[in-house]
């Protein structure tokens, strides 16, 4: 039996016996990759040591999770989103230069097609919360503005829903739009202070938070994609820094560089000039984007 | 800002971060177990440095091996069957004394109410493929030969598939049966040669192992459930040497201690004993438990 001597998985050499097995994979990244899976995996379980119930339990949590998956709920991205994941693969593909503003996830909220609106105009069209004007500069790290830059902005409701999430209920495209900035890289438009809001909760990744002690809320923020010719295109939020989940974002979306300041303002003579109701929210953040990596 | 200085998520503290959120989980255990599996896949996560899609795509991944899952298919298992962490599991939970039997995965086709038959009987109820007799003696770890201890077996039949898999095709408990040793530890039964099968491979989980340039083969083998009074039970399998796969089992369940001879016997006479065609297979195969853990 000397042909059998080795090679065989024992429990002190059972990664290299598996990742052995690869040897004639034709895709090298998935190769390189499954490596590193299998061995980090590995020494999770010898470092767990479960039972066999217990590992069959990660089977079955494993398991809801990809059946509670449809067009419309991806629960694997909310695990991935609440164990960290999801904020450590967007570091690592947005590493800035010194000075950029810095990127934070793009959530599932996204539509590609709302309108590109005047400066100054209103995206809130359900009259729902609080009025709030936002403005800011759009600069590249030398301090320069930059003019025609885009900004595709999108918040929730009063409510703590986005337009998708209820549709027919709210307005098409509340609380979207497309601005550009002017020649001298301002952007403005008017909006509703946002709210905090919770993660869809009701699935497998909702009960681990619950048994981990953790909630599903989403400190209140404003959502900005900001592209603009030359610049490498920044996918962030602008937080409310007085939110009562700032700390404790169940996605870790919230970066200190991040948080913006919300100022209630008691004028009634501006209020006027935005048709808001006094007093109002005002925030102003500037935006400072990365040259386009050459490539 | 001051009280936000701290505890924001970076690409440098991203596991801390995430695991510091469950501070106050209920269960002690699952917050060991949440620790080391979030510190492992932000290592992971570190090493690999994923693009956005890859990400995407390995979220892709799991959501359809969850989908593929039924009352009748357990395509997680699979997963964790071909990345070999179900043996790493069964090994760290089945550590035994120097001498005793080792064991191996049980497997998705146990059936816990096989009939108990007499010594000897053939349990090929199919008449399809080679006949073999297996025979052996149990013991402990002194070398006493134990009695009355209950060995449940089952394999596949010529085709590769178990009695399970083809329900109406093969008759009921075709290749399964319980015996019990004899006073002098013996036991004996007649089945027929085993053959190598795949591992369901019409899902995710053969679709990577197709990329990965691995085959879904295990081979052949029977399974045996091993129990006495006082001693731990032992799952295992006995496996043929001879096999095409017997070094490339595609779960990783072949063990060099669990390689039995599978002989070729020419012999009239005792294959007309057996009520055998010649020639016909014989193997022989000792079992030595382990004593039952205290506790």
């Amino acid at each position: 039996m000397d042909d059998h001597e080795q090679g065989y998985f024992t429990e002190e050499n059972s990664a290299e016996v598996v990742i052995g097995r690869n040897k004639n994979a034709g895709d090298a990244r998935l190769k390189e990759v499954m490596a590193v899976i299998t061995r980090k995996l590995h020494e999770a379980v010898k470092e767990i040591e479960p039972t066999q119930k217990e590992w069959f339990e990660a089977i079955m949590f494993l398991t809801r999770t990809g059946q509670m998956c449809t067009d419309w709920r991806q629960e694997f991205i909310l695990l991935s989103d609440t164990l960290g994941v999801s904020m450590l693969v967007d570091a690592i593909n947005h590493r800035k230069p010194a000075g950029a503003s810095e990127s934070t996830v793009l959530g599932p909220f996204y539509v590609h097609d709302a309108p590109e609106l005047p400066l100054g105009s209103n995206i809130c069209l359900d009259h729902k919360g609080e009025d709030m004007v936002i403005s800011g500069i759009v600069r590249d790290t030398a301090g320069r503005p930059i003019p025609n830059v885009k900004l595709d902005v999108w918040q929730t409701n009063d409510d703590g829903f986005y337009d998708v999430q209820q549709k027919g209920l709210q307005p098409d495209f509340n609380l979207r739009g497309v601005f550009r900035t002017d020649e001298a890289g301002r952007y403005w438009f008017r909006a509703v202070k946002p709210r905090f809001y919770p993660i869809p909760d009701d699935g497998p990744v909702g009960q681990l938070l619950g048994k981990l002690g953790r909630h599903p809320f989403r400190p209140a923020h404003l959502h900005f994609i900001i592209s603009g010719d030359g610049f490498e295109t920044l996918t962030t939020h602008i937080f409310d820094p007085d939110d009562r989940y700032i700390d404790s974002d169940a996605v870790f979306g919230v970066k200190k560089s991040l948080l913006a300041k919300f100022e209630k303002i008691d004028d009634p003579e501006r209020a006027r000039q935005f048709a808001f109701a006094n007093p109002f929210w005002e925030t102003k953040f500037d935006f400072v984007l990365a040259p386009e990596k050459k490539g």
